[in-house]
Formats: C-alpha cells, structure tokens, sequence
C-alpha cells in the first residue's frame, strides 16, 4: 500500500471540495448540484485507479461506473441532500454534505446494477446495462450472460462498498453525527427491503394495492426523496419541527414521482427515460398503476392482463393491448388524479413556513418538475 | 427513527466490548476470539432488528445471518487481526480491534453468500445456502430460482453495508485510522476483484497456472491472512519492519491455506467441509491443482479433464476418473509438496523476532492448523 502519488491525489480531491463550499454561498441550481457531485465521484474513482496499481482489472469497474455516471441520471439525491441543508441553514454546504450527496449518488449507481440484473434490463440510461456490458465482453465464453450478471453483482458490490469510503474524509475532519449515520443506515435498509418487495411481488397478477404503496414507500419515496432531505437538514442541524415539514413535503412528492414513474413506465417513450419501454411490462411490476387496472377490471380485461403482463416475450402489440386496459379501466386517469392530490400536498406541506424561503421556492420549483417529468 | 429501545441496546453493545477488553489481559485463544466475534456480531444483528420496526422482512435477514454464523466457519479472520494486534503489543485488544474483527466476519458472510450465487453451490457450512433457503420458501413462484438467487443478493448487500456500519462506534470513539481504513478498502477491492479473476477463469480449462496463483493471492492470502493480520497490526500502531514481518509470514501460509482448500475441495469429506465435494469439480474451478494437473497430463488424460471437469452432471464416478488423473499426473503430490514448503517459509519468518512472544508462538501453531486442516 506503499504509493506516492496518494497523497496527491487526495490533496487534490480535497481542494475539489472546498472549491464546491467556497462557491456555494448562493443556493445551487439543480445542474450545479449534480455536476459537483459527479465531480467529487469521477475524482473518487481516479483516486482508486490510483491506489490499485496491483489490480488493473479494477480499471474495467471504474470505467463502467464513469460510464454509468457519465450517461446522465437525473441527480436528484445528491440535489436533495443540498437541499434539505439549504432548508435549515443559509451558510454555504459543507465538505460533509457533498460527501453524502456523492454518496448517495453512488449507492443509487450500485442499486441500478443490481437491480437491472435481477430485471433483466437491457438498457440504463439509454446504453447498455452492465451485465450486457460484461455479457458481450465474454461472448465467446460458454455460459457467457451469466457472467455477465456475475461481473455486474461485482461491480454493483464494489460501488456500495464504495458509497461508504466515499463518506470518510481522510483528511481527519470529523466523522458524521450519530443521526446522520443512522439516517444512511436506514436508507440503505429501507431500499434493499423496498427491493425485495418489489421481486418477490413481481409477477403475482393479485390487485394487492397495499404492497404496491409499500414497495413505493420503501423503494422511491424514503430513499429517493424523504431520506437525502432528511440527511442535508440533519447535517445543517434541523430541528424536530423542521424535520417534520421536510417530511411532510417529502412522502407526497416521493409518491407521486413514483406514480408518474409507474406511467412512464407504461406509455413512456424509451428515447427520454433510456429504458425499455417494455421492460416493466414484460417483467409484470407490481404498480399502483397495474394494481388499480386489476381492481377495475372487467373479467375479459384481467384474463388479457394475466395473459400479457410479466410475458417475457411480449410484442409492441401486446404492450398496446395492455395500454388500452390500463387507459379503458381509467386507472391510467385515476393514477394522473392521485399524482395532482400528492402535489397539492406536497406544497401545501411547505405554507408553515419553517424552512428557509430560497430553499423552500427551490423545493416548490421541483413539485413540478418530479410529478411532471417525461423521462 | 425514534426508538426507545436503542439507547438501551447500544449500551449493551458497548458492555459487552468492555468484558471482551478487560478480559484480553492475556492472549486469547481462537475459541475465545471467535466466541468474542460471534457475540458482538449477533448484538448487531439484534439491535438492527429493533432499528427496524417497520421492516417485518428485516427479521427474514438477520435471521438467515445468525443461521450462517451460528453454523459454524473457522473464524479465521477475526483470530488474525487479534492476533496481529498481540503481535505489536502486550496491551489487551481496544473496542477497535473488536469491531474490525467482527466487520471482517460480517464482510465474509456477505462474501460466501454472494459466490454461493455465482457458483451455484447447494450447501454451506454443512446447511442449505441462502438462495436455496429462499428458493424454497418461495417454491411456488413461477421462477422460484431466480427469485431466491436475487433475494440472496439482496441479503448479501444487507450484510456488505452492515460491515461498514458495525465499524463505526456509535458511542463517540476516535475513528479509525487513515492506515487502517486503506488496509480494509484495499481489501475489499482485492477480494472483489479476485472473485472476479476466478468467475472469468472458470471453465477455461487451460493450464494456466499465472492466473490460478493470481486468483490464491487476492481471494485468499491477501484476504484471508495478510490483510486481516495487518488489519490488528495496524490498530496496535506496527512499524514497518514488524509489517513487513507479518507479510513474509502472511503470504505463504494463505498460498498454503488455499492450496489445502483445493486439495479439500477434490479429495475431502463433505462431512468435514460442510460444502458438496462435487461442488468444485462441477464448476470447473481453476486452481493450481487443475493447472498442474492439465500441465502434466498425456493426451488422454486431458482430454478426460476436458470432458469432465466443469461438467454440472458429474457424477460420483466421473469425479472418481478426475480424482484419478489428479493423483496420477502427481498433482496431488506436487501440491502437497508445495504445501510443505510454504509451511517452511512462513515458519522461518518469524525467526527474526520482531514481534511478540506469546503472538509469536501462536501464529507458528496456526501455520499448522492452516496447512493440516480437513475442513
């Protein structure tokens, strides 16, 4: 573990980083959010090239997680996470908040591998997936998809162990408060429980709403929204009743952005959300959206959902016969009124006034953009 | 995240790192170690559980943990880093030994869990693997395979981002060192990566013995010996020379370690092992036995290797015709000897007496242990 070039290479990690909180005394917009985030990340992986001299297969893994990091994603975490500082406090972010928001980053790139593995997912971000990536690599290998999910499960490993290093600064600043690492703790438990959920409800045709909302809770709203407020405004020293309104704001959005995910999921056009379009149908998802279809459901129309949903092999055609039950039950109506009902809540989450106004116009600004997104 | 229970939890957390402490005036001996490991590992566990009040899955997870820690293993990673600890100093091991050691335990159960996926192996430490337990509780799932495989992925992350956690003392104490948190990531990007090394290698079955020592070396010595002894070491504040002591010693005895686990793996008891003998051979894994035995192969010799090896139906009787070549190419032997050899070079490491007596005495009974096993 002897190499020269490490403490350079922290330095200069270091020096990204107070780069990041001396320009933020203004609040960030969105794009600069994500783009320090990337920053702090991409100098992260450099830094573990660097520190693996002995390993230059390692080199294969951080490339697909630059790639994976380079194709875009909508950084909402990380945005988040400054955020929910920027609610508490009017003083610029601190290397520890951008720590977890690149963090937070990065165990959702680990969460995307792994769970396109287990989806079967062709596409992330409009490119390949990772098991694709490695699959093709092996091609001539006799059992080649498997160890391309295989290198993938690795790759996914590698970046949640990863998400943890990221948080320590070696350069001796003080470890996080106990409430924040419990916070991330939960986060982590939460998703992969939300995860589990989601795989072993997939592909039972039951009308079950209430594991549908739970999966939404666990896998989107606590960990996508609720949770990376929440950590910000813990690092900012929040109050109780602040935290109350963070999360008041936070479960509704966070559920409507699932609702819409659940739609786009279904009448999305693959060219903005750079997956499959029919990728949630094949593998028959457990939605609020196909839960409701079921429920409203003329038994000609649930004998065609059976019949269709979770077929792996399912035609454009087939997909549009879906389409047409889910819009004709009105369930597709009924899941666009629930998303209107969770904004107004959402907003209305913030009138008490606790937050800081900047942040709070922020967090308004992006009750539009979450439940209204094409991609 | 208001639990009244935690405080009351952590506390007795902490006690019981006290009672480990205060009782390690003298060295401990592996049981004791391993006991010590086990019980803080399991206090984790349950306080995890009453974290999670609103996971009722959780308790499927922790569970399925305890089970494969309860059934046994050799411990041999926590017993390193104690003893890399005694080797440095007289000092009885701090609350940071404590919680390394267990980490690294709680890293290997996320480790086995993970390559029994990839590997496809029916048993563990003499039980059903995690995704066969999954598979059957789920076996009227239309893919039940494939759902227990990806809830064992799950339980496996569940366990990887716990051996970050259970590092960190809730309880304020200093943070381990920017020494000791280079040693733990290197290795587990070297584990990771070794992994890596032998999924690809697997199957090919050539006599490629570069690759097969690669693969000893980052999945085993690095992994299993060097890294945790330094681990101890490191906490006990080494000097270089003491170090570089621990590493002579550390690097044949983990090449002898594993080049037993091959000879186990081909010619053991699955009474002792707890693993299916056929597990290896129906994997085709690519060891240095296998290397040399294809090097020293006639013709029909390896065309029978080619034909069997790696071959998921293999029958007793096939592995009968393997075990046959194996011996008579003098595989076996070469290998023992090699064995023997390394048993010699990491004993005579020790002779320059740079560390502790009593640690010293107790790593030389090790390389006996290691090399001698039948499990």
């Amino acid at each position: 573990m002897n190499h020269p070039e490490r403490d350079g290479v922290i330095r200069q990690g270091s020096v990204a980083w107070q780069a990041a909180t001396g320009s933020a005394g203004v609040l960030l917009d969105a794009a600069e959010i994500g783009s320090m985030a990337e920053t702090l990340l991409l100098g992260f992986l450099d830094e573990q090239d660097l520190l693996a001299v002995e390993l230059p297969e390692l080199a294969l893994f951080t490339g697909l997680l630059r790639d994976l990091i380079a194709a875009g994603g909508k950084r909402i975490r990380p945005q988040l996470c400054v955020l929910g500082w920027h609610a508490i406090t009017c003083e610029p972010p601190t290397s520890a908040v951008w720590r977890v928001a690149a963090s937070l980053e990065l165990f959702h790139a680990f969460a995307l591998i792994h769970d396109d593995v287990m989806d079967h997912s062709v596409l992330r971000r409009g490119r390949l997936t990772a098991h694709r990536v490695f699959a093709a690599r092996y091609r001539n290998h006799r059992d080649a998809d498997s160890l391309g999910e295989h290198a993938a499960i690795l790759l996914g490993d590698i970046a949640l162990g990863w998400s943890y290093e990221l948080l320590h600064d070696r350069d001796s600043a003080p470890d996080l408060s106990r409430a924040v690492g419990a916070a991330l703790n939960a986060l982590r438990t939460e998703t992969l429980i939300g995860q589990y959920l989601d795989l072993s409800a997939t592909g039972c045709s039951a009308a079950d709403l209430e594991t549908a909302w739970r999966i939404i809770r666990l896998k989107t709203t606590k960990y996508t929204i609720e949770r990376p407020l929440q950590l910000g405004a813990l690092l900012a020293g929040a109050g109780r009743a602040q935290l109350e309104t963070l999360s008041e704001y936070a479960i509704p959005l966070g559920d409507a952005f699932q609702l819409r995910d659940d739609l786009l999921g279904v009448f999305g056009d693959s060219g903005d959300t750079g997956k499959g379009t029919l990728d949630d149908l094949r593998e028959g998802k457990h939605t609020v959206l196909m839960a409701t279809a079921y429920q409203r459901a003329t038994p000609a129309q649930t004998r065609l959902l059976r019949r269709y949903l979770g077929n792996p092999g399912l035609s454009e055609r087939d997909a549009d016969r879906i389409r047409r039950v889910v819009t004709d039950t009105g369930a597709r109506e009924a899941v666009e009124q629930m998303i209107d009902s969770r904004v107004s809540q959402a907003l209305a989450a913030l009138d008490v006034g606790t937050l800081e106004p900047d942040a709070e116009g922020a967090l308004r600004r992006l009750v539009h953009t979450a439940a209204n997104r094409s991609t």
